[in-house]
């Protein structure tokens, strides 16, 4: 099977190629070729010398999305996406990329059926951004999307397409909505969202860090790892289940910030703990009470899509697989 | 005030411009000024010579838009659109015209406003097609779109789109899902939901007419003068009350096909409803029961839109307004 994932060079990118590269198949199918597509020249990992391809291309260049099903990938991964704060920042960019990029994408696809049947996976990344206040605390299957921002706006344009290029044939697509992912490792992206992971993952390196927003603020979470077990089920599933609503609520956990630091307390101790400033924001905290605060994720939990269940695996999780297992704190 | 109607030679298209020229104004601002644009050339009414102008043109050509918007228009009606039948057979087309046609409209407006400070009321025609089955007896506020055509499709990422610009501060918008309208006059369009009005309108009329579906088939419906009542209000009144939430469903008339078929035994009598032949078709049937049955269009009702309340009144509105009060049956 050829697999392609358009935003390889992502954080939930390069985990995604980690861990199809250490089982070499999906499901049972094995991978015979991978291919690595991202705006920044995505790094090739020694164990998958010979079988993967990096591509260094734009999304929205009308030229792009051809190159990228000229092989027939079985299974896309399609995660390239401006981030919140970008797209907002720069309206032009974000639409161009996350808008017209996924639909060049759908339609090469479709163009290349229209040669010779062709129908392969598409795992979209959608996001909870499609969702804005005012929102219930629990926000069900049925809810209507209302973003308030063009990202989530950008997002939802995108399940919409995929389901329609779905149901006329073109693909056998799925769109996940992922929840907000924490501990993110590395520097901080573009996103508004990013204090949730740094206020975790920077005094587990003993460093400080700030958080913009009151303790009471409640959010939806989920680890890389869960994303990436999102990811790997929703390529290999069937997808017949879903009908014709191929947008789906991802599983999470729903906790405060304030849950959040009694976690790092009881994993890290008091001196993490120490290390968090508080220095309120009024434009990140305007930006995030119009942010869901949890879900009744059913349909997914019915399909077998599992999420922690507390912020102290969370932070585990990150300390396993971005520490070593060590905190130096 | 200068008024734009896209799409003015269609049905509502034209009883609209005729409500506005025969008022003069739009509530209380006078109309100095109407552009009638239409991919086939919109006629214009006598008492229209002198203020009104009549453009042909195609609003998917990236030239187009900005031709529409280059005298800054106060308030733009966009109601142009491939239908449901002939966007589902000519996906191109359809994607072309309501998804494409519909942005350039909305990044001409940008661009406009670029130069000069610019930010129109933009009354967007949605349609109760963003809703397919499986649905809830009455479709609440709050429901997700889960669309089952690319007519659908199209109509609700333009809602997303309208809702966005309109957040971003590019222009003021409002998208109507409109119920479907009965009674149709004139020639059939390549609707599948053409057999509810010609069931009455044929009889009406003296002529046969062909019923392909059961009449327990429950449907959405509000006459041509609610259709163009919605539009004149969503023109001219306040709508900050919306939020960001500016797709609002229409309210209406939710009946059966069987209660169609008596409001017209009631109206036009027995003679009328004999012109009626069942020949049941499992295509349009099978794209009907996908379509919503009734709604409660609480949000709608609050802002003061009302519709009809029995199909015999939808019945006289036609007669009254189509066939100069008489029943030739």
């Amino acid at each position: 099977m050829q697999v392609l994932i358009i935003g390889a060079a992502g954080l939930i990118g390069r985990k995604l190629t980690s861990r199809l590269a250490a089982e070499g198949a999906l499901g049972d199918q094995p991978i015979e070729g991978l291919t690595l597509a991202d705006v920044v020249a995505p790094a090739i990992a020694t164990e998958l010398r010979g079988s993967a391809k990096a591509l260094q291309l734009d999304l929205s260049d009308p030229e792009t999305a051809a190159v990228l099903v000229a092989n027939r990938p079985d299974v896309i991964f399609h995660l390239a996406a401006i981030v919140s704060g970008e797209a907002e920042a720069d309206f032009d960019k974000g639409y161009r990329v996350n808008l017209d990029g996924t639909r060049l994408l759908l339609d090469a696809i479709r163009c290349e059926g229209k040669r010779r049947p062709y129908r392969p996976r598409l795992v979209f990344t959608s996001s909870i951004a499609v969702f804005g206040a005012p929102l219930p605390d629990r926000i069900g299957d049925d809810l209507a999307t209302t973003p308030l921002t063009s990202y989530g706006t950008q997002k939802a344009i995108g399940e919409l397409l995929v389901t329609d290029y779905s149901r006329r044939g073109f693909l056998d697509g799925i769109a996940l909505r992922l929840p907000t992912i924490c501990v993110r490792p590395g520097a901080p992206n573009k996103a508004a969202s990013g204090f949730f992971s740094s206020i975790l993952r920077d005094p587990l390196a003993g460093k400080e860090a700030v958080l913009p927003v009151s303790t009471d603020v409640r959010h939806w979470f989920a680890s890389p790892r869960s994303a990436v077990r999102f990811l790997l089920q929703a390529g290999r599933m069937d997808l017949s289940a879903l009908g014709w609503r191929r947008a789906l609520n991802m599983p999470g956990l729903s906790a405060t910030v304030g849950e959040e630091i009694e976690a790092l307390q009881r994993v890290a101790g008091e001196r993490a703990v120490a290390l968090i400033r508080h220095e309120p924001d009024e434009t990140i905290s305007r930006i995030v009470r119009g942010w869901a605060r949890g879900f009744d994720a059913r349909r997914a939990q019915e399909l077998g899509f599992v999420a922690e269940k507390s912020f102290d695996e969370i932070i585990r999780a990150h300390v396993e697989d971005e520490l070593g297992g060590r905190i130096v704190i």
